[in-house]
Protein backbone atom coordinates (compact mmCIF):
# COMPACT_ATOMS: atom_id res chain seq x y z
CA UNK A 1 0.00 0.00 0.00
CA UNK A 2 0.98 3.76 -0.39
CA UNK A 3 2.85 5.32 2.22
CA UNK A 4 1.95 8.34 3.54
CA UNK A 5 4.56 10.19 1.70
CA UNK A 6 3.45 9.10 -1.58
CA UNK A 7 -0.29 9.21 -0.66
CA UNK A 8 -0.79 11.13 -3.73
CA UNK A 9 -0.75 10.66 -7.34
CA UNK A 10 0.65 14.09 -8.19
CA UNK A 11 3.66 16.13 -6.38
CA UNK A 12 2.59 18.01 -3.30
CA UNK A 13 2.94 21.48 -2.79
CA UNK A 14 6.20 20.33 -0.70
CA UNK A 15 8.81 19.70 -3.26
CA UNK A 16 11.58 18.17 -2.04
CA UNK A 17 14.50 20.30 -1.81
CA UNK A 18 17.38 18.43 -3.78
CA UNK A 19 21.23 18.81 -2.73
CA UNK A 20 23.68 19.21 -5.72
CA UNK A 21 24.71 23.19 -5.67
CA UNK A 22 22.88 26.60 -5.55
CA UNK A 23 20.87 25.83 -9.16
CA UNK A 24 19.63 22.46 -7.18
CA UNK A 25 18.34 24.71 -4.57
CA UNK A 26 16.71 27.37 -6.13
CA UNK A 27 14.91 25.17 -8.21
CA UNK A 28 13.62 23.47 -5.19
CA UNK A 29 12.74 26.82 -3.93
CA UNK A 30 11.03 27.86 -6.71
CA UNK A 31 8.94 25.09 -7.35
CA UNK A 32 7.75 24.78 -3.94
CA UNK A 33 6.55 28.18 -4.66
CA UNK A 34 4.81 27.16 -7.62
CA UNK A 35 3.00 24.46 -6.18
CA UNK A 36 1.89 26.57 -2.77
CA UNK A 37 0.84 29.14 -4.87
CA UNK A 38 -1.17 27.18 -6.78
CA UNK A 39 -3.32 25.41 -4.59
CA UNK A 40 -3.69 28.76 -2.71
CA UNK A 41 -4.95 30.54 -5.82
CA UNK A 42 -5.55 28.77 -8.88
CA UNK A 43 -3.04 28.77 -11.72
CA UNK A 44 -5.15 32.26 -13.44
CA UNK A 45 -3.46 34.21 -10.45
CA UNK A 46 0.17 32.40 -10.68
CA UNK A 47 2.44 34.75 -12.16
CA UNK A 48 6.28 34.76 -12.29
CA UNK A 49 6.65 37.62 -10.12
CA UNK A 50 4.17 36.35 -7.46
CA UNK A 51 6.75 33.09 -7.92
CA UNK A 52 9.91 34.97 -7.37
CA UNK A 53 8.54 36.92 -4.40
CA UNK A 54 7.29 33.72 -2.65
CA UNK A 55 10.48 31.70 -3.55
CA UNK A 56 12.55 34.64 -2.37
CA UNK A 57 14.35 34.72 -5.41
CA UNK A 58 15.32 37.64 -7.99
CA UNK A 59 12.62 37.80 -10.67
CA UNK A 60 15.21 37.88 -13.63
CA UNK A 61 16.58 34.54 -12.51
CA UNK A 62 12.83 33.33 -12.42
CA UNK A 63 12.39 34.74 -16.45
CA UNK A 64 15.94 33.06 -17.63
CA UNK A 65 15.69 29.68 -16.38
CA UNK A 66 11.98 29.77 -17.10
CA UNK A 67 10.62 32.12 -18.83
CA UNK A 68 6.91 31.99 -17.84
CA UNK A 69 4.18 30.27 -16.34
CA UNK A 70 3.97 27.38 -18.55
CA UNK A 71 7.56 26.56 -18.50
CA UNK A 72 7.36 26.67 -14.15
CA UNK A 73 4.09 24.59 -14.55
CA UNK A 74 5.83 21.94 -16.73
CA UNK A 75 9.08 21.87 -15.21
CA UNK A 76 7.25 21.14 -11.54
CA UNK A 77 5.94 17.90 -13.25
CA UNK A 78 8.87 17.08 -14.78
CA UNK A 79 10.56 17.20 -10.99
CA UNK A 80 7.89 14.60 -9.94
CA UNK A 81 9.11 12.16 -12.52
CA UNK A 82 12.56 11.63 -10.70
CA UNK A 83 11.31 11.47 -7.36
CA UNK A 84 11.32 7.87 -5.66
CA UNK A 85 7.84 6.75 -6.06
CA UNK A 86 7.25 2.79 -6.70
CA UNK A 87 4.16 0.94 -6.91
CA UNK A 88 2.84 -1.45 -4.58
CA UNK A 89 3.11 -5.04 -4.23
CA UNK A 90 0.83 -7.04 -2.66
CA UNK A 91 0.78 -10.00 -4.34
CA UNK A 92 -2.52 -9.94 -5.69
CA UNK A 93 -3.70 -7.84 -9.08
CA UNK A 94 -6.64 -6.49 -7.49
CA UNK A 95 -5.07 -5.22 -4.04
CA UNK A 96 -2.39 -3.93 -6.23
CA UNK A 97 -4.06 -2.08 -8.37
CA UNK A 98 -6.51 -0.78 -5.07
CA UNK A 99 -3.86 0.39 -3.59
CA UNK A 100 -2.96 2.76 -6.77
CA UNK A 101 -6.66 3.56 -6.68
CA UNK A 102 -6.38 4.88 -2.84
CA UNK A 103 -3.11 7.00 -4.14
CA UNK A 104 -5.36 8.44 -7.42
CA UNK A 105 -8.40 8.90 -5.53
CA UNK A 106 -6.46 10.81 -2.21
CA UNK A 107 -5.08 13.56 -5.13
CA UNK A 108 -8.64 14.33 -6.95
CA UNK A 109 -11.77 13.90 -3.80
CA UNK A 110 -9.78 16.20 -1.32
CA UNK A 111 -11.22 19.56 -3.20
CA UNK A 112 -8.98 21.22 -4.78
CA UNK A 113 -5.35 20.00 -4.93
CA UNK A 114 -2.45 20.45 -7.01
CA UNK A 115 -3.31 17.55 -8.87
CA UNK A 116 -6.48 19.21 -9.83
CA UNK A 117 -5.05 22.46 -10.56
CA UNK A 118 -2.30 21.68 -12.81
CA UNK A 119 -4.95 19.32 -14.75
CA UNK A 120 -6.86 22.20 -15.38
CA UNK A 121 -3.82 23.81 -16.80
CA UNK A 122 -2.85 21.39 -18.83
CA UNK A 123 -6.27 22.49 -21.40
CA UNK A 124 -4.84 25.95 -21.34
CA UNK A 125 -0.86 25.70 -21.82
CA UNK A 126 0.47 23.20 -24.09
CA UNK A 127 3.70 22.90 -21.91
CA UNK A 128 1.84 21.51 -18.94
CA UNK A 129 -0.28 19.34 -21.20
CA UNK A 130 2.87 17.74 -22.52
CA UNK A 131 4.60 17.58 -18.84
CA UNK A 132 1.13 15.89 -17.40
CA UNK A 133 1.55 13.31 -20.34
CA UNK A 134 5.60 12.83 -19.44
CA UNK A 135 4.39 12.36 -15.56
CA UNK A 136 1.67 9.63 -16.36
CA UNK A 137 4.01 8.16 -18.42
CA UNK A 138 6.51 7.58 -16.08
CA UNK A 139 3.96 6.60 -13.58
CA UNK A 140 2.36 4.12 -15.35
CA UNK A 141 5.65 2.43 -17.09
CA UNK A 142 6.80 2.21 -13.61
CA UNK A 143 3.65 0.73 -12.60
CA UNK A 144 3.76 -1.82 -15.04
CA UNK A 145 5.34 -4.62 -12.85
CA UNK A 146 2.34 -4.80 -11.20
CA UNK A 147 0.89 -6.70 -14.16
CA UNK A 148 3.75 -8.31 -15.34
CA UNK A 149 4.38 -10.07 -11.85
CA UNK A 150 0.74 -10.72 -12.43
CA UNK A 151 1.24 -12.73 -15.34
CA UNK A 152 4.25 -13.81 -13.67
CA UNK A 153 2.26 -15.49 -11.24
CA UNK A 154 0.04 -17.01 -14.01
CA UNK A 155 -3.55 -14.10 -12.66
CA UNK A 156 -3.57 -13.07 -16.26
CA UNK A 157 -2.35 -13.99 -19.56
CA UNK A 158 1.36 -13.76 -19.84
CA UNK A 159 0.20 -11.55 -23.31
CA UNK A 160 -1.64 -9.00 -21.30
CA UNK A 161 -0.70 -5.04 -22.16
CA UNK A 162 0.26 -3.31 -18.45
CA UNK A 163 -1.19 -0.19 -19.74
CA UNK A 164 -4.41 -1.02 -20.39
CA UNK A 165 -4.96 -2.71 -17.26
CA UNK A 166 -4.13 0.59 -15.18
CA UNK A 167 -5.69 2.96 -17.08
CA UNK A 168 -8.76 0.68 -17.05
CA UNK A 169 -8.27 0.63 -13.54
CA UNK A 170 -7.36 4.45 -13.09
CA UNK A 171 -9.69 5.84 -15.73
CA UNK A 172 -13.05 5.71 -13.30
CA UNK A 173 -12.24 7.79 -11.34
CA UNK A 174 -10.57 10.84 -12.94
CA UNK A 175 -13.83 10.44 -14.82
CA UNK A 176 -16.08 10.19 -11.90
CA UNK A 177 -14.14 12.92 -9.69
CA UNK A 178 -13.00 15.50 -12.86
CA UNK A 179 -15.88 15.33 -15.54
CA UNK A 180 -18.75 13.77 -13.93
CA UNK A 181 -18.18 15.41 -10.60
CA UNK A 182 -20.23 12.80 -8.73
CA UNK A 183 -19.58 13.20 -4.91
CA UNK A 184 -16.43 10.71 -3.57
CA UNK A 185 -17.54 7.32 -2.89
CA UNK A 186 -15.27 5.39 -1.04
CA UNK A 187 -16.52 2.18 -2.65
CA UNK A 188 -15.28 3.08 -6.24
CA UNK A 189 -11.71 2.56 -5.82
CA UNK A 190 -12.09 -0.94 -5.26
CA UNK A 191 -15.03 -1.07 -7.69
CA UNK A 192 -12.45 0.18 -10.22
CA UNK A 193 -10.02 -2.29 -9.42
CA UNK A 194 -11.64 -5.01 -8.81
CA UNK A 195 -13.59 -4.70 -12.66
CA UNK A 196 -9.89 -4.14 -14.17
CA UNK A 197 -8.49 -6.88 -12.45
CA UNK A 198 -11.47 -9.28 -13.68
CA UNK A 199 -11.35 -7.68 -16.96
CA UNK A 200 -7.10 -8.97 -17.17
CA UNK A 201 -8.37 -12.06 -15.57
CA UNK A 202 -10.37 -12.69 -18.66
CA UNK A 203 -8.16 -12.00 -21.47
CA UNK A 204 -9.39 -8.53 -22.20
CA UNK A 205 -5.82 -6.70 -22.23
CA UNK A 206 -3.86 -9.76 -24.24
CA UNK A 207 -3.47 -8.86 -27.80
CA UNK A 208 -4.51 -10.43 -29.84
CA UNK A 209 -7.67 -10.38 -27.19
CA UNK A 210 -9.71 -13.17 -27.08
CA UNK A 211 -13.67 -11.90 -28.12
CA UNK A 212 -16.39 -12.20 -31.29
CA UNK A 213 -13.37 -12.07 -33.66
CA UNK A 214 -10.40 -13.19 -31.94
CA UNK A 215 -8.16 -13.10 -35.24
CA UNK A 216 -5.13 -15.65 -35.58
CA UNK A 217 -3.64 -17.46 -32.38
CA UNK A 218 -1.05 -15.19 -30.32
CA UNK A 219 2.85 -16.03 -30.48
CA UNK A 220 4.08 -16.83 -27.43
CA UNK A 221 0.93 -15.81 -25.46
CA UNK B 1 -25.07 1.44 -33.92
CA UNK B 2 -25.03 5.10 -33.98
CA UNK B 3 -26.47 6.35 -36.79
CA UNK B 4 -24.55 9.86 -38.63
CA UNK B 5 -27.03 12.06 -36.71
CA UNK B 6 -25.62 10.57 -33.57
CA UNK B 7 -22.78 10.58 -34.16
CA UNK B 8 -21.02 12.94 -31.12
CA UNK B 9 -21.71 12.81 -27.39
CA UNK B 10 -22.59 15.94 -27.42
CA UNK B 11 -24.52 18.08 -29.54
CA UNK B 12 -23.03 19.32 -32.59
CA UNK B 13 -23.39 23.45 -33.44
CA UNK B 14 -25.96 22.99 -35.61
CA UNK B 15 -28.27 22.69 -32.60
CA UNK B 16 -31.69 21.58 -33.73
CA UNK B 17 -34.23 24.79 -34.24
CA UNK B 18 -37.34 24.04 -32.48
CA UNK B 19 -40.81 24.67 -34.04
CA UNK B 20 -42.94 25.84 -30.46
CA UNK B 21 -42.96 29.82 -31.24
CA UNK B 22 -40.70 32.85 -31.29
CA UNK B 23 -38.83 32.21 -27.75
CA UNK B 24 -37.84 28.78 -28.95
CA UNK B 25 -37.44 30.14 -32.59
CA UNK B 26 -34.62 32.50 -30.60
CA UNK B 27 -33.48 30.28 -28.38
CA UNK B 28 -32.15 27.94 -31.39
CA UNK B 29 -30.72 30.57 -33.02
CA UNK B 30 -28.67 30.98 -29.92
CA UNK B 31 -27.53 28.26 -29.10
CA UNK B 32 -26.70 27.42 -32.57
CA UNK B 33 -24.46 30.70 -32.30
CA UNK B 34 -22.67 29.62 -29.13
CA UNK B 35 -22.12 26.56 -30.50
CA UNK B 36 -20.49 27.80 -33.91
CA UNK B 37 -18.94 30.14 -31.85
CA UNK B 38 -16.77 27.67 -29.57
CA UNK B 39 -15.86 25.43 -32.03
CA UNK B 40 -14.51 28.47 -34.02
CA UNK B 41 -13.01 30.48 -31.32
CA UNK B 42 -12.95 28.83 -27.82
CA UNK B 43 -15.06 29.92 -24.73
CA UNK B 44 -12.18 31.95 -23.80
CA UNK B 45 -13.51 34.38 -26.65
CA UNK B 46 -17.02 33.78 -26.07
CA UNK B 47 -18.96 36.57 -25.20
CA UNK B 48 -22.68 37.51 -25.21
CA UNK B 49 -22.28 40.40 -27.89
CA UNK B 50 -21.02 37.19 -30.44
CA UNK B 51 -23.65 35.64 -29.60
CA UNK B 52 -26.08 37.95 -30.59
CA UNK B 53 -24.17 39.36 -33.19
CA UNK B 54 -24.27 35.85 -34.58
CA UNK B 55 -27.36 34.47 -33.78
CA UNK B 56 -28.94 38.29 -35.19
CA UNK B 57 -30.68 38.81 -31.61
CA UNK B 58 -30.69 42.18 -29.55
CA UNK B 59 -28.16 41.81 -27.39
CA UNK B 60 -30.48 42.68 -24.28
CA UNK B 61 -32.47 39.91 -24.90
CA UNK B 62 -29.65 37.69 -24.90
CA UNK B 63 -28.38 39.04 -21.75
CA UNK B 64 -31.71 38.93 -20.21
CA UNK B 65 -32.71 35.61 -20.41
CA UNK B 66 -29.10 33.93 -20.41
CA UNK B 67 -27.25 36.68 -18.16
CA UNK B 68 -23.86 35.68 -19.05
CA UNK B 69 -21.58 33.38 -20.74
CA UNK B 70 -21.77 30.41 -18.05
CA UNK B 71 -25.82 30.74 -18.91
CA UNK B 72 -25.52 30.17 -22.17
CA UNK B 73 -23.14 27.19 -21.82
CA UNK B 74 -25.19 25.89 -19.14
CA UNK B 75 -28.65 26.28 -21.61
CA UNK B 76 -26.67 24.47 -24.78
CA UNK B 77 -25.46 21.21 -22.36
CA UNK B 78 -29.58 21.82 -21.19
CA UNK B 79 -31.02 21.56 -24.72
CA UNK B 80 -28.70 18.50 -25.54
CA UNK B 81 -30.44 16.41 -23.13
CA UNK B 82 -34.11 16.89 -24.24
CA UNK B 83 -33.44 15.36 -27.73
CA UNK B 84 -34.36 12.13 -29.21
CA UNK B 85 -31.37 10.42 -28.77
CA UNK B 86 -30.90 6.62 -27.68
CA UNK B 87 -28.69 3.87 -27.02
CA UNK B 88 -28.18 1.25 -29.63
CA UNK B 89 -29.45 -2.36 -29.29
CA UNK B 90 -27.11 -4.93 -30.94
CA UNK B 91 -27.67 -7.95 -28.95
CA UNK B 92 -24.87 -8.08 -27.21
CA UNK B 93 -23.70 -6.13 -24.58
CA UNK B 94 -19.91 -5.83 -25.71
CA UNK B 95 -21.42 -4.81 -29.36
CA UNK B 96 -24.05 -2.25 -27.69
CA UNK B 97 -21.00 -0.57 -25.83
CA UNK B 98 -18.44 -0.87 -28.52
CA UNK B 99 -21.34 1.59 -30.63
CA UNK B 100 -21.51 3.85 -27.69
CA UNK B 101 -17.54 4.41 -27.68
CA UNK B 102 -17.48 5.16 -31.45
CA UNK B 103 -19.93 7.93 -30.67
CA UNK B 104 -17.49 9.26 -27.62
CA UNK B 105 -14.46 8.28 -29.82
CA UNK B 106 -15.79 10.62 -32.87
CA UNK B 107 -16.60 13.71 -30.72
CA UNK B 108 -12.93 13.14 -28.83
CA UNK B 109 -10.58 11.97 -31.26
CA UNK B 110 -11.06 14.50 -34.31
CA UNK B 111 -9.46 17.66 -33.01
CA UNK B 112 -11.15 20.46 -30.91
CA UNK B 113 -14.67 19.95 -30.75
CA UNK B 114 -17.90 21.11 -29.00
CA UNK B 115 -17.29 17.99 -26.36
CA UNK B 116 -14.15 19.39 -25.70
CA UNK B 117 -14.42 22.69 -25.44
CA UNK B 118 -17.59 22.49 -22.95
CA UNK B 119 -15.21 20.19 -20.69
CA UNK B 120 -12.91 22.89 -21.02
CA UNK B 121 -15.31 25.38 -20.19
CA UNK B 122 -16.42 22.96 -16.95
CA UNK B 123 -13.51 23.52 -15.31
CA UNK B 124 -13.92 27.11 -15.10
CA UNK B 125 -17.97 27.59 -15.02
CA UNK B 126 -19.47 26.19 -12.16
CA UNK B 127 -22.59 26.70 -14.79
CA UNK B 128 -21.28 24.54 -17.11
CA UNK B 129 -20.15 22.27 -15.15
CA UNK B 130 -23.19 21.16 -13.49
CA UNK B 131 -25.05 21.29 -16.97
CA UNK B 132 -22.40 18.95 -18.38
CA UNK B 133 -23.08 16.83 -14.96
CA UNK B 134 -26.82 16.86 -15.67
CA UNK B 135 -25.76 15.67 -19.39
CA UNK B 136 -23.81 13.03 -18.58
CA UNK B 137 -26.40 12.04 -16.04
CA UNK B 138 -29.07 11.74 -18.84
CA UNK B 139 -26.92 9.68 -21.22
CA UNK B 140 -26.17 7.61 -18.78
CA UNK B 141 -29.98 6.99 -17.85
CA UNK B 142 -30.88 6.72 -21.09
CA UNK B 143 -27.95 4.09 -22.14
CA UNK B 144 -29.05 2.28 -18.79
CA UNK B 145 -31.02 -0.71 -20.96
CA UNK B 146 -28.01 -1.66 -22.63
CA UNK B 147 -26.94 -3.47 -19.53
CA UNK B 148 -30.26 -4.00 -18.21
CA UNK B 149 -31.26 -6.08 -21.71
CA UNK B 150 -27.54 -8.25 -21.34
CA UNK B 151 -29.15 -9.21 -17.44
CA UNK B 152 -32.49 -10.24 -19.33
CA UNK B 153 -30.76 -12.01 -21.75
CA UNK B 154 -28.17 -13.73 -18.73
CA UNK B 155 -25.09 -11.94 -19.79
CA UNK B 156 -24.59 -10.68 -16.77
CA UNK B 157 -25.52 -11.28 -13.35
CA UNK B 158 -29.17 -9.19 -12.75
CA UNK B 159 -27.63 -7.01 -10.05
CA UNK B 160 -25.14 -5.34 -12.59
CA UNK B 161 -25.19 -1.60 -11.74
CA UNK B 162 -25.92 -0.28 -15.61
CA UNK B 163 -23.70 3.12 -14.42
CA UNK B 164 -20.75 1.47 -13.60
CA UNK B 165 -20.35 -0.80 -16.68
CA UNK B 166 -20.75 2.63 -18.60
CA UNK B 167 -18.68 4.75 -16.72
CA UNK B 168 -15.77 1.67 -17.04
CA UNK B 169 -16.76 1.15 -20.77
CA UNK B 170 -16.13 5.25 -21.62
CA UNK B 171 -13.47 6.21 -18.78
CA UNK B 172 -10.26 5.30 -20.57
CA UNK B 173 -11.76 6.47 -23.90
CA UNK B 174 -12.42 10.08 -21.88
CA UNK B 175 -8.43 9.78 -20.28
CA UNK B 176 -6.73 8.46 -23.11
CA UNK B 177 -8.27 11.40 -25.37
CA UNK B 178 -8.85 14.34 -23.26
CA UNK B 179 -5.84 13.78 -19.79
CA UNK B 180 -3.16 11.92 -21.05
CA UNK B 181 -3.11 13.01 -25.25
CA UNK B 182 -2.49 10.12 -26.56
CA UNK B 183 -3.25 9.65 -30.63
CA UNK B 184 -6.20 8.45 -31.23
CA UNK B 185 -5.62 4.86 -31.12
CA UNK B 186 -8.86 3.03 -33.40
CA UNK B 187 -8.56 -0.05 -31.21
CA UNK B 188 -9.31 2.03 -28.03
CA UNK B 189 -12.76 2.08 -28.75
CA UNK B 190 -13.21 -2.10 -28.50
CA UNK B 191 -10.68 -2.59 -26.24
CA UNK B 192 -12.34 -0.66 -23.55
CA UNK B 193 -15.41 -1.98 -24.46
CA UNK B 194 -14.89 -5.59 -24.00
CA UNK B 195 -12.97 -4.77 -21.00
CA UNK B 196 -16.04 -3.38 -19.36
CA UNK B 197 -18.35 -6.57 -20.61
CA UNK B 198 -15.74 -9.19 -19.55
CA UNK B 199 -15.82 -7.60 -16.04
CA UNK B 200 -19.48 -7.01 -15.93
CA UNK B 201 -19.80 -10.76 -17.31
CA UNK B 202 -17.18 -11.79 -14.39
CA UNK B 203 -20.16 -10.24 -11.93
CA UNK B 204 -17.60 -7.12 -10.77
CA UNK B 205 -20.65 -4.89 -11.11
CA UNK B 206 -22.98 -6.71 -9.16
CA UNK B 207 -23.73 -5.36 -5.71
CA UNK B 208 -22.90 -7.08 -3.52
CA UNK B 209 -19.63 -7.95 -5.87
CA UNK B 210 -17.83 -10.93 -5.65
CA UNK B 211 -14.28 -10.62 -4.81
CA UNK B 212 -12.05 -11.21 -1.79
CA UNK B 213 -14.34 -10.31 0.85
CA UNK B 214 -17.75 -10.98 -0.61
CA UNK B 215 -19.78 -10.38 2.25
CA UNK B 216 -23.50 -11.58 2.53
CA UNK B 217 -25.30 -13.19 0.13
CA UNK B 218 -27.32 -10.87 -2.07
CA UNK B 219 -30.97 -10.38 -1.57
CA UNK B 220 -32.99 -10.98 -4.98
CA UNK B 221 -29.67 -11.08 -6.88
Amino acid sequence: MGSPSSASDLPEPAVRRRTGGRGARVRGQVLAAVGELLVEDGFDRLTVDAVAARAGVHRTSVYRRWRDVGGLLADLLDSAADDSWGPPDTGSLEEDLLALNHEVFAALADGPSLTTVLIEASFRFDDAARALGHFWDDRHARSAPVVTRAAARGEVPAATDPRAVLVTATAPLYHELLLLRTAPDPALPRRAARAAAAAARAGAFADPAPGPDPGPAPEGG
